[in-house]
């Protein structure tokens, strides 16, 4: 529970029971706190405290509500930090966060728990094929955002064979878009970092280059990689008008900004726009969109994402968790409800 | 020439000549008065005056330098208002407005005159099959810029069968892409326009239906048509704060937004841009890109893109021709610099 700015505690609550008929319990194997908890954690955000925090999770299925057809208890699901119905026309086309029916798993859900309701359940939870190895878990709780999230910044940015990627950012979002690149087939991957520890990982994880310069050095450098031009497909993962312009500047003419830092305070000058023509498209990931997929690549073991957690506590441990990753001394956090 | 705010004068001026050896000189056979001309004609875009205008052409290649190649003496031919050299990679990628080497013929060229040299002719200019009959001309001109940025909008929108479409802007453009969206198949087209005369062009051109709201009751009048969604595909076809908004809250999450109307004081909010969740691309259209296919769809008399030109005037008179079109009582006007 967030209590106010900096002030995160773990604390009795009743079990969350069915509410709806469209509604999942489930027992939470694996949580962790996200780059955009830390919005509301240092105070950037207000909020109605004392929150419930938390949008990330898998679990096994404890009940179901009486019209879940698909969802059934014992099995091992992921959902995105976006419950949606996946059949209006809006998640037909693709974009789940958008459903007509979206609700934010951060808005009074919160999944840094022991159980968690999650409502629409057979449109918004995708089960594993079995019950997955341990060592699977972290993995597949990257899958239900910053995995998820990553990769439609790829998708939207068109990362794949023959393009350069430029990637501002090097959080667990950033990060998780090289891994995306990497897969979607990208010739050359540019992070843009300046930490050494998230280099080593953008190199893992696919990084061709390295650049540390930002903002217009930032710009001047990834133009002198790619002949003048730009990149074919920026990634953005911060959410700051200097991210933002950095990531635009970046793109060569016609290529493809994929942008999804949680913006804050940005403005986009119209005539810079204008005149910089590249593709533009982010917000909210529609992870839904890309679980089964994200699912089998991990549990094929050809992706490893869950190394982007590089702290893991039990869950009454999670005001060390925040800390950590306000300090900038963890990259992303995971919290055992159950234990380790 | 534009000498200062609402002052266009006709003058007697040296003949152009080549001066590298990409050039050609061209006899203008058809010019026009573009919307965009009339920010510096109001004075709103400052100036260095005298100013030579246009940046619309057709007409017979005169002469050419030593190094044009494919362009001769004798054809007919248009060009963008953007000039390329059509062979590098932006340009190869189809964004020959934002070629390395581009340049905008509003920039110092000046075709409201009977002789324009245009530079990397080769690069630039199409050739039509034949001298065309008088009454394609008009058409021929509008594909120049209006018919090929209106066609860029609606391309980057996604017009297409079974696609909602949008038009925010009845002015030439707007109508442009209500005729671009026809033709890429789209299945129902909302113009938005409040001019009674305009929105007989936008049924012409095949809008099925018209919304007169703007701002805010535009936009829900426009999700009142596709049932709370939004359009697909939305052409901006302004370039002022409200003309931009109304483009992006018109559009379904996942849709797409073509944004040509040249952007003027324009400041998108990032978070609102965010949450919204469309494709935004636009700028400067890559007409170049278009004109073989636009040129086809004249010649074969499939469109008729000409009658947007509701004034036409012998080019000593184009001083008549902005006044028109700022009082908003002729839509475009055509230049005749060889007489009518």
């Amino acid at each position: 529970m967030l209590y106010g700015p900096y002030d995160v505690r773990s604390e009795e609550r009743p079990d969350p029971t069915i509410i709806e008929p469209t509604d999942a319990i489930i027992r939470i194997t694996a949580t962790c706190v996200c780059g955009s908890d830390l919005w509301p954690y240092r105070g950037i955000e207000p909020i109605d405290a004392p929150l419930p925090m938390g949008h990330e999770y898998v679990g096994i299925v404890e009940k179901v509500g009486s019209e879940v057809a698909t969802i059934k208890p014992g099995q091992f699901v992921i959902g995105s930090f976006v419950i949606s119905d996946n059949t209006c026309p809006i998640c037909q086309a693709g974009y789940q966060s958008k459903c007509v029916n979206a609700e934010f798993v951060s808005a009074g859900i919160g999944t840094q728990a022991e159980y968690a309701r999650i409502p629409l359940a057979d449109g918004t939870l995708v089960a594993t094929p079995d019950i997955p190895d341990d060592d699977l878990v972290p993995s597949l709780l990257a899958a239900s955002d910053v995995l998820g999230t990553g990769w439609f910044a790829a998708v939207e940015a068109q990362a794949g064979p023959g393009k350069t990627v430029a990637v501002v950012g090097d959080g667990a979002i950033g990060l998780m878009g090289i891994l995306a690149a990497k897969q979607l087939g990208a010739e050359r991957i540019i992070a843009m970092s300046r930490h050494n520890d998230r280099q080593r990982l953008a190199r893992e994880f696919g990084a061709t280059d390295i650049v540390t310069e930002r903002g217009d050095a930032g710009v001047a450098k990834i133009k002198k990689l790619t002949d003048g031009l730009g990149a074919h497909s920026v990634i953005e993962a911060v959410g700051t008008q200097e991210s933002m312009m950095q990531a635009i500047h970046s793109t060569r003419p016609g290529g493809h900004v994929g942008y999804v830092g949680v913006s804050h305070g940005v403005e986009l000058p119209g005539e810079d726009l204008f005149f910089a023509e590249v593709h533009l498209m982010g917000g909210p990931a529609p992870v839904r969109r890309f679980l089964p997929e994200l699912i089998d690549r991990i549990w094929t073991r050809q992706i490893n994402p869950g190394k982007v957690f590089d702290l893991t506590l039990p869950l009454d441990q999670a005001a060390e968790g925040y800390k950590a990753m306000d300090d900038r001394r963890a990259i992303k956090a995971l919290l055992m409800p159950q234990g380790a």
